[in-house]
């Protein structure tokens, strides 16, 4: 069981605790969240990232805003709770898995307005922590439900780091991996590094060379080059919003991925819970995507590698079309060639 | 007019001046090359670097390494060469400029065996030069031929570091940007950072930012996005080793983003002396690709970014296979759809 990602410590008054996922793999360090504003720094800044991650981050940042309020009544509580999840909502556009945490918080809250301001603060942190505990549940059976998918002896290439790190537990994409694991199916793994923070080489890499998984980091740039030697039998990567149509927003490079798989006959599968679906848009294109700051490429290594005054772009995910994806892995089942309907037929 | 990246100072008994390209482009130094070996650690360091920059490198490598040898007779002294060129060939094994290089010198040597040691010295000192001022030539003529395919206003890929740094003077794939911006033409270059060595990020953009070319920087994996937002109207590059069918070898990355251009719609050029072509060569299968050391890939810049044991992979090159190229761009002429035959066409 890998170490958790985020821990509500103490009861309503207390506080989070994460991994501080920046200093991996060189520090393992442990980040206290007191208030909703060291969340929101700590979602904003990557501590904790990860679309399942941040749903739960998001929910237990809820908990933080509103621990602390002396309402008068429920209805000013409610509107301080909106006001928490407002501002909670502007750390990172791309992830719905942030939305959807709020939006659920939103709704107990709504829910229970018959009850008294502590009462609906515990209804909230008991909330939370189901939606913690519901994600470990969705993580095993993405994992069992993709398994299927890995033939003994493949080569996998994976993007960006959908591991345990990213979730309450086992992770989406690398669940699947640790299934096959289990089941004694022999795997070997390309990590592809994941510019600009380098998820894969700081994260994916980690927990997989901990996990006991024959793992081979490479550059971005080098995945066709591995897919052309043979070397890649499936592509297996996280989401971080999915449209009603099954376009895939996910780290940036994942695109480019698709296409390299395509090109060489390689299925090319998504692991995601449901909880990442956005069936409000109707495709790719009405997902925004969030651009970062030019500091993460042109100082990325601690180092300045890019000449002064240089113009960047620092988009922070792209979005593979549908038609580029073989399945997408759910809690709910394999959604095989993803479609309005197909897509439809497995959320139910 | 760059800066040259290669300079022999003196008479025989002289030195190479060389940019660093490795401290680029926080800080422009030279490293003096005084003997071979000192030379043959530049190449392999990549302090010089780019194809036909290497091939220079070798040439005036061999100058140093018979400048102080004192045969008793031009036999004894054309073996001590011979020695000379087979070390230097042990530096870099991708680009085919490093071996035409030598090969030349050789022959050269072979050719005024009559002459007394002195004498070949002397000539061969003077063939390095030649070859230094051709390059010069060659890279005004490619851009020449190359700046038809240009559009004004368009949008331009390019991977690696194809410019004056990794020629004698003016570049190859940049030597064609350069001559449409002295045509007036409005261009917008994209420059893919190319880890792990980041000759994008370090030299690409130093070139076009001191040339007032307008440039943006990107991680190798936001190539595909940014084709996706219709802001790439064509890619071009520059080549390490070419066969006689038009596969071409080139930084690693190359052959993603031709995958990605095609995906598009996007022509994809590659610009390279003829030097580059090794006809000897039927296709890229025999086309040994360099392994470089992990840590490039681990330590980028002095900062560790993976975890401790993790397995690497760190091809240096990739091939492109000639059907993904629309053009090759020579000081002879445009190669369209790169053949067998029609490149025996313009190469004669």
């Amino acid at each position: 069981m890998p170490l958790p990602t985020i821990e509500w410590e103490g009861d309503i008054s207390g506080r989070v605790r994460l991994i501080d996922q920046t200093l991996l793999p060189t520090e393992l360090k442990f980040v206290y969240c007191e208030d909703i504003k060291s969340m929101w720094h700590a979602i904003k800044t990557l501590m904790v990232r990860g679309a399942p991650a941040i749903g739960i981050a998001a929910a237990m940042g809820v908990v933080l805003g509103i621990k602390d309020i002396h309402a008068k009544n429920t209805d000013a509580f409610l509107k301080e709770l909106k006001q928490a999840t407002t501002y909670l909502g502007t750390s990172r556009p791309t992830a719905v898995n942030l939305f959807w945490g709020l939006a659920r918080m939103e709704r107990v809250a709504q829910e229970n307005k018959g009850k008294s301001v502590q009462e609906i603060k515990e209804i909230l942190l008991h909330e939370a922590l189901k939606i913690q505990n519901e994600d470990k549940v969705i993580c095993r059976q993405i994992g069992e439900n993709g398994v299927g998918l890995i033939k003994d002896g493949s080569g996998i290439l994976t993007h960006c780091n959908a591991g345990g790190l990213a979730t309450a537990d086992y992770g989406t994409a690398l669940a699947v991996l640790f299934k096959a694991k289990e089941q004694g199916k022999r795997i070997a793994v390309y990590a592809d590094e994941t510019r600009p923070l380098l998820q894969g080489a700081r994260l994916t890499a980690w927990e997989l060379l901990h996990a006991v998984i024959d793992v081979t980091l490479i550059c971005d740039s080098m995945a066709a080059h591995v897919m052309k030697l043979g070397k890649v039998q499936c592509v297996i990567v996280g989401a971080d919003r999915i449209a009603a149509n099954g376009d895939t927003a996910n780290k940036i490079g994942t695109f480019g991925v698709s296409i390299l798989a395509k090109e060489h006959g390689i299925p090319f599968y998504v692991a995601a819970p449901v909880s990442t679906f956005d069936l409000t848009i109707k495709s790719g294109d009405e997902i925004p995507i969030e651009e970062r700051s030019p500091e993460e490429i042109t100082n990325g290594f601690g180092k300045k590698t890019a000449p002064e005054g240089i113009k960047v772009f620092n988009p922070a995910f792209d979005v593979t079309p549908a038609k580029n994806i073989t399945a997408i892995i759910t809690e709910k089942g394999v959604i095989q060639k993803p479609s309005v309907e197909n897509i439809r037929r497995i959320l139910g």
